[in-house]
């Protein structure tokens, strides 16, 4: 079911091996639950915070942590440390309850529904609010707040535009990067994500590139049919453990299409170890290397996408056998599978108008799915609509969404402007929150233009907030 | 302690023995938690609908139900009756979990906190919504939705301004009528609501009338130093039972408090059977009793107050002795209670410059009798700014916060435009969310000008979010 092996860059976040981006581990004892009192167990929250820039009133930027390790996060929204010179800004990054160190249970956190059950967005939005609250007391000095600018990509971009939206007097405004709010509960056709990855392909590969993939899948299935077959793909591959039964076929084409996805959310035009090791736009170099084979059978077809997709698995040629069960070193996608079983249902799909095997949407199946694994079933595809307003978010204020036309989430992104005060910037040449990255020499123009939008609409909401005396705080 | 003997309405409402206002009782099943996973449960809530009026597009008036028995407010909410027709609307009354019929474990659902806990304005908020989400199913034929106005006085009315806030795509406005959102927390000097009670009283009666008040609850207590005097103020008060302990005397100067400031809340001018059964402006009987003694001594005095109480405890001349440990015959306190400790912490007080005997607000007290009573205690003062923003609604929109001068609670109550989509309007000769009331040939010009404001802007706000050829539907 293509459903489950559809995550965020989140999810598969690696930590970097270079520490430009510093900060202090700090930690807050936060309610389990922030909407009933039946209990009052209390549990620590990780955050990180870096307050080298911030003077007196400056604002707070917090990043709303997503489905992963917060270190990885802070380290990849190099831009929130780009611009903290020039606001004077306090730099906090919150982890999002039941990931990383986060555990409110410890180990024992995903061990059943009883303590798994208090996952959700709702309780995460009101933890940051709670840490808020906290950076109040300690940093607005008993005057009045400090404005706060949330941040986040992906689903943490989907939870600064709403701690925004439901908690403004808590958050001034947010910086909303690849934040699909309208991937969830059927907004969005199921099988845009797909066919935008498959066009990603087709820009930065040829025809032949696309085809191949689209070919391989059957041919994977057709060539595995005999235990001979099998085990020549297993060879050929040079997986790690020999594929033997029909759920090793699935779980390989899984891994497969899960790796040709995740090359076009980080297809940034320069090296990045963010996912995985990889050189500067990996679709074009994984079509490269397709398209450099010669295609006169199955076999040569198999060889050739194996060859692509070493660009992920081994561009820095470490690996010594493919592990079909990791698609990223530090995968842990089991809190995001229920979150998507719960809250955050996100309906995907396969059509013969895209380059993977066709699959669809099935409710049923999905729910039956999500109990089979966490003895939970979605409650209603429209839970998260009546929670976030769906497509009707005109009431809300002071939020940009930002998305690149590169990146396969944008088709549930927000892609036009809802009102005066909640924006929508493209970047067309733009993969997953491409924009939140640090500056690098090989930027492109589009994503220089959308930082600079960000800047500038940060400016005017903190204009507004402060008092006149006090805009000077703005540098530049 | 003042705080408790604090009630809204709602929590003293009776039914009415008239019924003018009609409706269908139904119940929709709810989930118990609609924050967290961790149980499935789910529980019938009532809610009371009227489709006369409604024809196609017409929008849904929403009464957003208070502490207590949803009918109660279906009847003394004529308003929404009144002007049904003009804007075809569907009428619907939803009862407030854990109150009236609506109880997730029927009568054990205050036997503890693991069942109580449960009990939130969050949570009933959700319901809302839920409910509003299963009208639209079996009304807007899947077509747009409709438009949903919010209706609530008193805490509904906070509810009612607050689904707006916080759920902007399901509720298009709000008239939120005496909404004392601002008590919350600290955010309003907790002696206003005293203040404002005694010169409500110091406007429909003299000096003497608030001088007599004054003056009781030292003269009770003298006059009860012995055991004869006990019984003296037994026989004199009429009371059903004797007063024998100190707890009885704070019970019986609690009770005649919680009767002075419930004659201030529906001081009407016509007569109501609310709260009791009582005459056009029972605030001016009581003074107009209390001002016909010659008040020579503390007999005297007791005298006087507990004619003027007459007003209230038996204006019918049926009842056959004053029980100190009821002042409305539906009183059912007990989940507000709840509320008050957990997220509607509202503290109050009494000083000098009002006629009750002084109290102050402490928080650690406060705490203890939460504790005592339901095993919780207040997480935090801020506990409901950081949920509802406090004063810092700036970014809310389409809400008209109503209040009367003469209603204690106005004190907490918005009474200044927010901004251009978030008014007030004052009814300067207003008491407790008078115009919510249905009309009357005695109603006061000040009622008729906030009403017919609730009109224009439900048109502004229909207006917009209709096609303009539906625009007619409303039809004046």
């Amino acid at each position: 079911m293509r459903w489950e092996i559809v995550c965020f860059v989140g999810v598969l976040a690696i930590v970097l091996a270079e520490d430009n981006y510093l900060f202090e581990t700090k930690y807050i004892d936060v309610p389990l639950d922030h909407f009933s009192f039946a209990q009052d167990t209390k549990f620590q929250l990780r955050y990180l915070i870096n307050d080298t820039y911030h003077e007196d009133r400056g604002p707070i930027f917090f990043y709303t942590g997503n489905e992963g390790d917060i270190k990885n996060f802070a380290k990849n929204t190099g831009f929130m440390y780009d611009i903290a010179p020039t606001f004077s800004a306090l730099l906090v990054f919150v982890e999002h309850r039941y990931y990383g160190e986060s555990l409110p249970f410890g180990n024992q956190s995903y061990s059943s529904i009883d303590k798994l059950g208090y996952l959700s967005s709702q309780q995460a939005l009101a933890d940051f609010v709670y840490v808020i609250e906290a950076l109040q007391e300690q940093y607005a000095h008993n005057q009045k707040n400090l404005p706060v600018i949330a941040f986040g990509g992906s689903y943490g971009g989907m939870l600064s535009s709403w701690i925004r939206m439901k908690y403004p007097s808590s958050v001034l405004g947010a910086i909303a990067s690849s934040a699909p709010i309208w991937q969830l509960g059927g907004l969005t056709s199921c099988e845009i994500f797909n066919r935008i990855t498959t066009s990603v392909y087709a820009s930065f590969g040829t025809d032949k590139c696309t085809n191949g993939i689209t070919n391989v899948w059957k041919t994977i299935r057709s060539f595995t049919k005999t235990a001979e077959g099998k085990a020549n793909l297993t060879s050929t591959w040079n997986l790690c453990s020999p594929i033997k039964t029909d759920d090793d076929i699935n779980q390989l084409i899984d891994w497969a299409a899960e790796l040709i996805v995740n090359m076009a959310m980080v297809n940034y035009p320069y090296p990045t170890n963010f996912l995985a090791d990889l050189p500067a736009y990996p679709v074009r170099e994984f079509c490269n290397r397709l398209n450099s084979h010669k295609l006169n059978g199955d076999y040569d077809l198999l060889v050739a996408v194996v060859d692509g997709l070493g660009v992920y698995t081994n561009y820095t040629k470490t690996a010594k056998c493919n592990n079909i069960n990791v698609t990223s070193p530090s995968l842990s996608d089991n809190g995001w599978n229920f979150q998507s079983c719960t809250d955050m249902i996100m309906p995907m799909c396969s059509q013969s108008s895209d380059m993977f095997e066709n699959a669809n949407w099935d409710f049923a199946e999905f729910s039956d799915t999500c109990y089979k694994q966490f003895k939970v079933r979605p409650r209603n595809l429209n839970v998260p609509l009546l929670e976030y307003g769906g497509k009707d978010i005109e009431a809300a204020s002071n939020i940009v969404f930002s998305n690149g036309l590169l990146d396969p989430w944008s088709g549930g992104g927000v892609l036009r402007n809802i009102n005066d005060r909640v924006r929508s910037i493209i970047i067309p040449d733009g993969a997953h929150h491409y924009d939140l990255r640090g500056k690098n020499d090989l930027d492109t123009e589009d994503v220089k233009y959308a930082r600079n939008f960000h800047v500038r609409k940060i400016k005017e909401w903190l204009r507004e907030y402060y008092s006149d005396p006090q805009v000077n705080l703005i540098k530049k």
